[in-house]
Order: C-alpha cells, then sequence, then structure tokens
C-alpha cells in the first residue's frame, strides 16, 4: 500500500548533544528541539508526565527512544524508552459489532497485524437487536453497565490476544499505545457511555458523532494510560463509525473512479463516491441475507450449508456445509445459491414461487402445513434429523430483502445521476461478502448485472479500517475529510423505494433488460 | 491598547437550530459545528467532559454560553452555562517573586484588573535566598514541601482576592478559568515540583525551560479544574519567565524602536531589542538597590527614607519616609537620592568618600566605630532612637551596584554594536523602578546619560505580562517568538565587565563625557 509506514505512535531514537556552557537548554527543552527539528510538531509531554519524561531525559544520559503519540492535532511525547528496551510497539483495534467484537493486534514498528480474534458481544444478553439494548438502558446506571460489560471484554480480549501472541498480558501498558475502535452509532454510544436514546427516535440524534481524541485511562483500557484511543466518527444515526472505518478499509476516498461499499448487516449500508464525494444511505435489507428471519436460516458458521449446486438437466442437488458437518440450517450466501440454482432449474418461477409443475421431476417438491416447501437436505443427512426446507414464504423473506438490496443500489446511484454500469468497484464487506457468489446474487437480481471482476469481497472492512487507521497518522484527516463531504440519506423516511422495489421483487427482475446475462429459463415462466 | 479583547477564555454565546430530520447532527456536534464556523478551531472538549457538555447543550435546549480556553494549540469548551449565568469570568495572574508574591485578580469579560494584592513567598523560612533554597530542596519530599508551600500559599490568595472583590471564594470553580503565573527559573521549578538543582551548578541546566500549558488541577489549583494554567517559559538558568513576562509587559517585542528592560532583583536584569531581535544578560548589581546590604538599607516599605534633598548652599537635609512614619532606614531610591544629592552638595568626593573638608560646615558628618558617617536622619527623628546614618563603606557597596549597573548596560548595547543613546526607552521594573528619580540616578553615574522622557517606571513588569498574557490570546505566542529570538549572555563567566567596571565606580564616572548633563562640583573633586 504506501511506501513508508508512518503509524499514529512514532517510534523516535534520539542521541543529544550534551548539555556544557555552550549549549545550556532545559532537559525537556532539549529532547523538544531535536524531535521538532525533525518534524515533530507541535509538541508536548503527555499531562502529568513532564517531570518523569525530563527525569528520564537526563537519568539515560540525553540517548534514548522517544514513543510519540499523534492524536490528530500534536505530538505528544507518551514514554522515554532506554535503548536496550526491545518490548514491541503496539495497537489495537476493534470492531465492535451489534453480536461480535472482531479484535486485531497490530505490530506499529512493522506494519503488521500480529494476531486477530472475534468474541462475543457481552451485551448480548441485554438484548439481541440494538434496539432492545437502546431501551433496557434507559437509566444512567444500566447505561452504565452496559459500557462497562464491553470495556471489561474488551479488556479481557487484549489480555487474551497479548496472550496468544506471546506477551506477558499483565504488561499491557508497556506494549499497547494505540487503541481505534470502530461501532455502528449506538456502539459507540455505549462505548463511550452516552445515552443511546436519541438515536432511535425522531428526529434521530446521536449525542455524539465526532469524538474528541482520548486517553485509554478515560475508558479504564487497560493499555498505557495514556494510549491513544479512537474512537471512529458517526455520520448519524443509522450510519456509523464501522461504515465510515469500511471506506477507509477500502481506499475507495482516494480514488478517482467511482466505487461502491456494501455493508450487509442488521442494516444494508451502502456507500457510493469517490474522491471528490460521496453518498450513503441505510435500508433494512439485511436479516433474510444474514439468515435470521428465514425458519432454517442461520449465521455462516459450522453445520450452515453455504453453498448450493443443482443440475438444471437432473435437478440433482449438492450442497457445501461449513466445518464439513451435517447441515444444522442455511446461511445468507446458501439461500443465495439456493435461489439462484433453483431459479435457473426451472424449480422457482420469475415471481419467486416453487415450480410445482416439476413435482413429477423431483421429489424434493412437497406440501407442509406452511405450504409448499423445497427439501435442501433430507432427513437422513441433517444434524437434527429432520428435513432442512425452505418454504415459499422463506424465499418471498428472501426476495424481499434482495429486491431491497437492489433497490437500494439503484436508487443511490440515481439519486447523484450515474448509471450503475459507471461503478468501476463494489466492495462487498463482512461475512456475507465473503461467502456470497456474485455470479449467484446477480442471477436473483441481487446485485447488478455487471462483470464479477467488479464485486470485491472484502471481510471485516470495519476491523479493517480500525486497523488502517493505527498505521497511517493520515487516515484520522481522511476520515474527517470523509465525514465533511459525505451525504448520507435516511431511507427509512424516504417512500419513493416502494415502486422501485415491486420490480425488483421478481427473479431476476421485472425489467430483463437490466439482467442481460442472466438467462430465464422457460420452466420458470411460470 | 488593543481595539478588542481576545482573551485566553472566550465567552461565546450561542443559540444553535433546533435538532431536526433536515438537521440531524449530533448534539455535540451541533455547537461544535457553530463555534468552528465562527473560527474557535481546532476545538475540543476538554478531557473527560464530553458526555457533560454533550447533554448540558440539549438540556439548555441549544442555547447557552460556552467558555472556551486557548490553550496555545487549540479551543477547548471547559464549560456550557446557562444565560441566566452571572457569573463573571475572570482569571488570576501571579508574579512569584523569591520574596513576595504579587496577585492580581482580573475580568477578561472586561479587560480590567479587579484586585491586586501581594503576600510573602512561604519559601522564606527555608532560605531567604533563592541558592538557599535549592540547596534545602535536595530530596523528593523537601521539594514537594516547597511546592506545596508555593500551590497553598496560592490557593490562601485566591480565596482572599475573591473575598476582596465580594465573590465567594469556596466558588472559585465557577469563576477563575484561567491562571497565569511567572517567577525566576528556579521559582517556576519550585512551583512545578522540578529539582532546580541543575540551575545552580556547572553547565546550569533547569529541568524545563518551555512549560507545556498545564490544566489548573494538575497541580491542586483551586480554581476550575481544568482552567489553563500558564507558566511563564524560562530563557536559562539566570533568566526566568519572570523577566519574560516583564519584556511582554513593556511591548518592547512590538516596538520598531529599540529599548530596553532594567529589572533590578537580586540580580539586575537586563533585556535589549526591537521586535526583530533580542538580547538580554543578568548580573549580581541588585541586593545594595534593594536596600539589603547596606547598614540601615530596607525594602521600600513603611519607614523607609525613600527621598532625600539637600540644599547646596545650606546643606540642609530634608526627606521622606513612606507612610510618612519615623524613618526605619533607607530604601534603593532613597539611597541614590542621598549619594546624589550629597554628591552635589559637594558632601561627597568622585571617589565616593565622604568629604570631611565640609565637616566645619554641617554636624552631619561624624565619625563612628566604622569610619566617617553621614547622618541622614538624628536619634529624636527616627524610629529606634538611633542616628540613622550611612557609611563610607555603605557608600561604596552603592557605588559597587551602580557601577555593576551602568557597565551591564553599556556592555549589552556594545555586544549588538549600537550606543546606549540609540535606546528610545528604558523601561525599569520592579519597586525599583516605581520609587527611583532617573535624574538622581544619572547623577550619581547608574544610568545612562539621556533624556529624562527615555526613562519608564514600570512597577511589577512580571505581573502586568502574567495579567496581558490572561487578557491577549496573541501573547502566548509572542512569548515563544521572544525564548526563540532571545540570546542570553551568561553575565557570570564574562570577565570583560571588569575594565569597565572600575571607571563606573566613580560619581558620576571617570569619563564625565559619557555625562554631560552632571555638573561636577568642585567641592567634589577631593
Amino acid at each position: 500500500m504506501k511506501q513508508t509506514l508512518d503509524p499514529v505512535i512514532s517510534y523516535v531514537k534520539y542521541d543529544l548533544p550534551l548539555p556544557s556552557l555552550q549549549d545550556n537548554t532545559g532537559d525537556w527543552d532539549r529532547l523538544a528541539r531535536d524531535l521538532r527539528k525533525r518534524g515533530y510538531e507541535p509538541l508536548l509531554p503527555s499531562p502529568g508526565r513532564l517531570k518523569d519524561l525530563a527525569y528520564r531525559i537526563r537519568e539515560l544520559k540525553f540517548r534514548g527512544t522517544a514513543l510519540l503519540k499523534w492524536n490528530g492535532f500534536l505530538w505528544e511525547v507518551l514514554e522515554i524508552r532506554a535503548s536496550e528496551n526491545r518490548n514491541p510497539l503496539l495497537g489495537a483495534a476493534f470492531d465492535l459489532g451489534t453480536t461480535r467484537i472482531a479484535s486485531y493486534l497490530v505490530d506499529l514498528q512493522h506494519g503488521s497485524i500480529i494476531h486477530q480474534t472475534s468474541v462475543e458481544n457481552p451485551q448480548i444478553p441485554y438484548g439481541e437487536d440494538i434496539l432492545s439494548r437502546i431501551v433496557y438502558a434507559n437509566t444512567p446506571e444500566k447505561l452504565k453497565h452496559l459500557q462497562e460489560l464491553l470495556i471489561n471484554r474488551i479488556n479481557d480480549t487484549i489480555r487474551n490476544i497479548l496472550k496468544s501472541a506471546n506477551l506477558n498480558p499483565d504488561e499491557a501498558h508497556r506494549f499497547i499505545y494505540a487503541v481505534a475502535v470502530a461501532g455502528n452509532t449506538t456502539m459507540s454510544h455505549f462505548f463511550a457511555g452516552l445515552d443511546p436514546s436519541g438515536i432511535c427516535k425522531e428526529p434521530y440524534i446521536p449525542v455524539v458523532n465526532r469524538f474528541p481524541p482520548f486517553r485509554a485511562s478515560e475508558f479504564g483500557l487497560r493499555v498505557h494510560p495514556d494510549a491513544l484511543l479512537y474512537l471512529f466518527p458517526n455520520v448519524g444515526s443509522y450510519f456509523g463509525g464501522d461504515v465510515v472505518a469500511g471506506i477507509i478499509a477500502t481506499g475507495m476516498h482516494r480514488s478517482e473512479d467511482i466505487s461502491m461499499l456494501i455493508d450487509v448487516g442488521t442494516n444494508a449500508e451502502v456507500v457510493l463516491g469517490n474522491k471528490d464525494w460521496m453518498i450513503a444511505c441505510a435500508g433494512a435489507a439485511g436479516p433474510a441475507l444474514e439468515g435470521g428471519v428465514v425458519e432454517r436460516g442461520m449465521m455462516a458458521a459450522p453445520g450452515a450449508i453455504d453453498q448450493v449446486r443443482i443440475n438444471p438437466d437432473t435437478l440433482e442437488l449438492s450442497y457445501h456445509v461449513i466445518g464439513d458437518a451435517r447441515p444444522k440450517g442455511i446461511c445468507g450466501s446458501g439461500l443465495i445459491d439456493l435461489i439462484a440454482e433453483m431459479f435457473q432449474a426451472g424449480l422457482l418461477t420469475i415471481q419467486g414461487k416453487i415450480n410445482k409443475k416439476l413435482k413429477n421431476k423431483t421429489h424434493r417438491i412437497i406440501e407442509t402445513e406452511d405450504g409448499t416447501a423445497f427439501v435442501v437436505a433430507h432427513a437422513n443427512e441433517t444434524a437434527d434429523g429432520a428435513d432442512l426446507t425452505i418454504t415459499d414464504i422463506d424465499i418471498g423473506i428472501l426476495l424481499k430483502s434482495k429486491a431491497a438490496m437492489y433497490t437500494i443500489l439503484n436508487m443511490i446511484c440515481r439519486k447523484v445521476g450515474i448509471d450503475i454500469r459507471d461503478v468501476k468497484k463494489i466492495y462487498v464487506a463482512g461475512t456475507f461478502g465473503n461467502h456470497i457468489d456474485p455470479k449467484m446474487a446477480i442471477r436473483i437480481g441481487m446485485l447488478p448485472d455487471l462483470p464479477l471482476e467488479t464485486f470485491i469481497p472484502m471481510g471485516n472492512t470495519s476491523g479493517k479500517g480500525a486497523v488502517q487507521f493505527l498505521l497511517d497518522r493520515r487516515v484520522q484527516r481522511e476520515v474527517e475529510e470523509i465525514c465533511d463531504k459525505i451525504t448520507y440519506i435516511e431511507l427509512n423516511v424516504n417512500v419513493e423505494l416502494m415502486h422501485e422495489f415491486r420490480g425488483a421483487l421478481f427473479i431476476p427482475h421485472t425489467d430483463p433488460r437490466l439482467f442481460p446475462s442472466v438467462r430465464i429459463p422457460d420452466a420458470a415462466r411460470g
């Protein structure tokens, strides 16, 4: 990516001229003069540390290493190390998801991730979804409790990743000098102990969008007390720092070309733009795609069917299960595969109904209490010994999600007067992005019919953006610029979607010219 | 002085657009946006106060007053006040002298000093002079003790000046938002709890010359905990923040003309320069002038003779006593008057000896155990019922001081290749400057023979500079510039002075061409 590493913490060796009658500047000033000459300006000692730092400069005989923190405004001398000190210089990055917290231990001297892990969000017992947690946190005590859960879990995680990296977890304060945290608007409010209630009621006002640079000790993080604690800013109540971090991870804000970022979580968040402009929106498109709503849906975890193939001639079905276990359910990418393959085999009509006419050609179409269903895995193959089926209702739910997604993508392009075909890169974030097969998603009309190389799976963009923040001092300013220039459209209050949406409920769409690459089988015409 | 008041604490009324679906920026961001638009940038909340500030913005319905602190690098929102809050907005300035602490309570909204006072330095029991205190403070505990004495005295003083200003001293944290402190290098080390031992031993290295902006709470000052605490920087071990503040008070750093600042304390500190360059030195010239060495010398306090007149024809003597009391001693300006008047009346020779030839014309010339003496006040006039006399020895001491002073003034001019007559203004600081009569000082050859309007008595320049810091946001940068450009000459290691010095021991000088305005009476030629 970059030529030179320029992280938010700088490791600066110094060897100062010794005090003399000819050069009788003060001890602290001697170091400060040297650092300023080398471009570390403005420069201050960490608050309350002037004395210790100045004494240490003399103690080390004017030779050592200064650890400097860039807080977005100035350089701060955090610590003076003896030259023989071989402690690593680390940062930690966190993506605070509603469900899981992803953590990264980053080597700031060498620019590498030395360990990463993911743990459950400890707030889940207080609400699976973020709204229930907002409702729960209706007193300062309960709000504080949710904050503490989060901080404790992060502290535990820091201990664990240090252990995994063979570092003494009790010495975190001697290793970790910067922490970057990205989360949605509510999670970042919980993290900062701020009342999130304004986020979910009109006019949807967060307490804070752009956070000041914090110190780790302010929130009780057990790293160096003066470590930089950066919380990615939110753009609005429904567009959080996690997506801003995602933009950073894609680099779309530095590109001449127009790119798009699609982040499917509970909401689908979409960002469109380039280095000059940026527009974003969010809409409810996610749950079915994350496998949370469909009867046998599940997250992309061991036991989930994540790939399905159907031979259009024989209608023979094969699938892949994550962890190569017996199937327990089907995840988002599995569902998309399933719908796409059923459609191509004529097992689904363009209206998204299971094609009963093919009952005679396959035993997988059955009638159940919930109506017509399609057996993905037979009882003798599954983990629980029951048929793993998908019903017309399930498919309807999925089609609503895919229609919402497609509508959002088109709507956002139209908002800025471009055609979706002008988009050169589409970054697909999240587990979803890693598992989804763009070809299948195009076939069902969820993603636009663009060359397959347009689609780039990105994994956890939010976590990656947070890591990038630690490693590149320019990122903080870029984040500010993104927040300044981005236009956020609240889709929740936008009705224009409905017209679009209806056409997109079909497979792939009522207007097949939008999907020239998708062959519509005769059987699917119903 | 200035057209608009621009103090380090800004009192900014705001009336923000209310949150709406069209403008759903965060509560904190709403205020920050408004303030930034109005030029308060960069802007941050006080550390640890984001939540309280943001809540308060909402609580006050987006209308109120923000108190902003300029710390030299950025604006910091300290507090949000309701519009009906009528608390004053105050700052406190301190001149930490070795002997006394001068305090000023400053109204930052109106740019006025509302109260001022002066108290004894509580460290005096640990050493009259600064060197003894450095010797005393040879353990961290004793150093801390001296610091605490200082802080406690300052806190007491704050309470007292608030009371005097009819403000509740328990509410200091609701009134005082900035504190400026100027002191010599050692006093500022004591204040900041820094080991001063390097100051008095070769190569004379302070721990810190330029202090970062502190918070009042860091040192336990009982004002607003986030109040700006500014400690004037030192230029070197023997050139402290008090003199830097003095330069600020004179404004010489903003002038095209060359000016000079003379500050007579324990040392005589002299600064020469203009807006482009500046040179400074310090030398032992003070004690006698402060009245501390001469037998009957005393500080300019009640009971001190501060003015003397002698009729050259009748040799009749009259004097003025501070506080119109019976005389206890004689202060610096009184001594200068006395010498000058004795000289003019022929009672002193140009060598500075009492002219015994005039014994027959005045009963004031007497012989004592200490040699020939001159009675300034007879026993029946004095406070202690003893003659108040001055001896040849006393006069010799004073002449050494005046010679040192004159030598320093000339030497510093020669260093930069100018003639002392090129100096357009000479600011004379301190009690000394307020009491001294330049005509008399010229007559004895202490000050150069320049037009009388050249000499401007300034009083406590250090205190005034500290007040000015509070009232003018530009001062902090000017201070930095002064420290950057000033050249400090250590007179302690300079022998060239001696040649000059010998000529200056005479009254007014061995070379009378240097003092064309001074008439040398025949009798004085000895």
